[in-house]
């Protein structure tokens, strides 16, 4: 860690708790170029909130110190009656090219990219190259260590790595040392999918290029850092049952939050209310024979279970590529055998439950033997459906152009609670009719 | 997207389902170059597969193609009757360096460094570096953007990026232009920790120090992506009631697969018996009054769901660095007020269902106010002890040392169904005493 004056540190850990105008008063103390450090690592939206909270002469400075990818974050994140505001904070060629970026989404690859980049001709000799590039780095704001060699019309002819300009002799040609085979995205391109190419190709920065094979820009690296951080909390947000939050727990006002959840709460509690509907079908069944309701939660919170672990298993390989529309058929196949496994392990354990309870206190009446029968049945029957629903889900989902994250935990064993009372309860009729039944 | 090959292509899709044989075979088709990246894009197990599938002869070519930390990873994922073989296709100084890696855990700093980087004297001048750079970046497998200044004991003196170098007149001295606010990390730091720095401080590379300052090696910020995408997947896994699987889910063995489920979804069977001990407790009151068991799987699903949603919360914020053991109290705070407001939308939609459906068809006999009474003072309670006992687990996890993500949906939602099954029968119990029961 770097040694950092107090003022920085105790900044930096009271931040998520200080008002707007504690956390403009702390900046202020801070020296110039922890400053200039401290403005930098915060996040999008304290930036445009910080630039904003300060004095109308301050802020071209701090909204300058901003490369144009990060500029536009700031002024997607401000109030839109701010937005003009700050767009004039910016000198002339800097607001024409992030009025440029501001037509692409924030979560698309020209949302993402840097216009600025640096840029080499095919018949420069080497030494030429490099010593253009020193001239030109002295105007950048982000560190390069790709120059693209372009044509006069900006069309990507190819790539040299720094590393690969440095390793060769001076006097050969920029075209002789590029490599053509360049990995590039188009403009529009998801923001998840691209991180799929940084990741599959395992790549610093990648071009993104226009449908004339003009470059507009690069994404690098550390940009796709917070993309996945991002796409992961998002995905685990809706897996654990609700909206994503879209920003840090603790600094989320409470309102938003309650917003957040209780839409998807109360969703899954309409949903829900089919299980008293399907008991009340049940109503004397369960009259005729209590014992049938004391299993009642341990099977349908089975089904959810299984079914939990099948969704979040389908959810997170397809948020990482690994498993696509067209796989459904060999994931289906996979599920019915594991949930075909599954279910047989806890119907041993339940048989062996009822069958040791039975020995040592004799809760389950004279039919006890049938009872279990019933138990575990169901167990196998609500396991296995589970894991077919769970599994099936978010291959619905995104068919129909959903997320298929949306396949939650809880909506999941919501969807199995209902069918798996239905499953239970009919081989209940099947094994007890005549006897409890 | 670079215009592949058609068997570089095809192999690449067809990868996940061939066979070692297959794979082998598809992969001695590949021109040259083509074989060398989609060697290198390659997962290390599949890397390591790879290697010891070839003939003998062969295997030196590919494993020294590897930069250290990837033959490192290699080396690992290999059997352990192989490694020593692995070992001996390097060259010598290779193999040193490989043993002193070796030494690390996997998921350490240290285990994920690069033992070459840049390297200046502090005397040099500017042009005299960049030409050593020059000369050095011949020998180096992996791109270097930054140039560590180091004393001739490898103490660490400070940074030099290469646009800092770039950017400066030829004649300075290296000291004169270097940052010695450098941000290092120990040898030992967990990875997930490691990701963090990068994050926070927007870094494209880390040197790793020990305890004498002394520079090991490099972190870069392409092993950190892989990090975050790991850590998340782990998450994931656990959030979604299972061990993480490590691997790509249609690679695992199902064998495999149905261990690392079964062993979470017995437990948590085990768990949730404790709900029919609990109903078998009110088996009276249920055999009074049947309609109170209608309702069973409606409140203690709300609970788990609800519960849910504060685990999942909490998980992740901590797993961000948002949420630390010190936060417990404005957590549970939060949670306090989110859970009542929460509850009490359940409870006014429960209330409205109830008497809406008694109007309707007269299923909830003389005392439907009563009963729906009950069942919305539950469901406050419920859910406000759902999100208390969900937003709490993790802090509790932590604090003994164990991974809160083990939080998972179906594990609160266990808990709370045995607990939220008490809630419900003693309120049943206080409300319709004299009248139901």
């Amino acid at each position: 860690m770097p040694e950092k004056t107090f003022a920085f540190s105790e900044l930096y850990e009271a931040w998520p708790v200080l008002s707007i105008s504690e956390r403009v008063e702390g900046f202020e103390l801070l020296q110039r170029d922890d400053a200039e450090e401290f403005f930098l690592q915060l996040s999008p939206p304290d930036q445009a909130q910080m630039i904003l909270a300060l004095p109308p002469g301050e802020r071209r400075l701090w909204m300058r110190l901003l490369a144009p990818d990060e500029a536009v974050d700031v002024i997607q994140e401000a109030p839109a009656e701010e937005r003009e505001a700050l767009l004039l904070l910016l000198d002339e060629p800097t607001r024409r090219e992030i009025k440029g970026l501001l037509d692409y989404a924030e979560d698309q690859a020209g949302g993402l990219m840097n216009p600025h980049y640096a840029r080499l001709r095919p018949d420069m000799t080497v030494d030429e190259g490099i010593s253009y590039l020193r001239k030109d780095a002295r105007n950048r704001t982000e560190t390069v260590y790709y120059a693209y060699v372009v044509e006069s019309d900006q069309r990507l002819l190819g790539v040299a790595s720094f590393r690969d300009l440095f390793a060769t002799h001076g006097d050969k040609l920029v075209q002789e040392v590029m490599r053509t085979d360049v990995v590039t995205a188009p403009e529009h391109m998801d923001q998840e999918a691209l991180s799929h190419l940084f990741v599959r190709h395992n790549l610093q920065m990648i071009p993104i290029v226009d449908s004339d094979r003009r470059i507009k820009g690069v994404v690098t690296l550390d940009d796709i850092v917070d993309v996945v951080q991002e796409e992961a909390t998002e995905d685990i947000h809706k897996i654990g049952g609700m909206e994503a939050l879209e920003g840090p727990y603790l600094q989320i006002p409470l309102f938003r939050m309650v917003q957040k959840r209780a839409g998807w709460l109360a969703a899954l509690f309409l949903g829900e209310m089919l299980t008293a509907t399907a008991m009340g079908h049940f109503e004397a069944e369960i009259a005729r024979a209590v014992v049938l309701a004391l299993f009642v939660p341990l099977i349908i919170s089975s089904g959810g279970n299984s079914g939990s672990q099948a969704s979040t298993l389908v959810i997170r390989a397809m948020a990482l590529g690994e498993v696509g529309l067209r796989d459904w058929w060999r994931v289906i196949r996979r599920e019915l055998a594991t949930g075909l496994a599954l279910g047989s392990i806890l119907a041993a354990i339940g048989l062996a439950r009822i069958l040791l309870w039975q020995g040592l206190f004799h809760v389950y009446g004279e039919y006890y033997l049938l009872v279990a029968l019933t138990v575990s049945l169901s167990l196998i029957g609500v396991v296995l459906w589970g894991t077919i629903a769970g599994s099936i889900l978010p291959f619905i989902l995104r068919l129909f152009g959903f997320d298929p994250a949306s396949a939650s935990a809880p909506f999941v064993a919501t969807l199995v609670d209902v069918t798996g009372l239905v499953i239970y309860f009919s081989v209940a009729e099947m094994v007890l009719r005549g006897t409890l039944l």
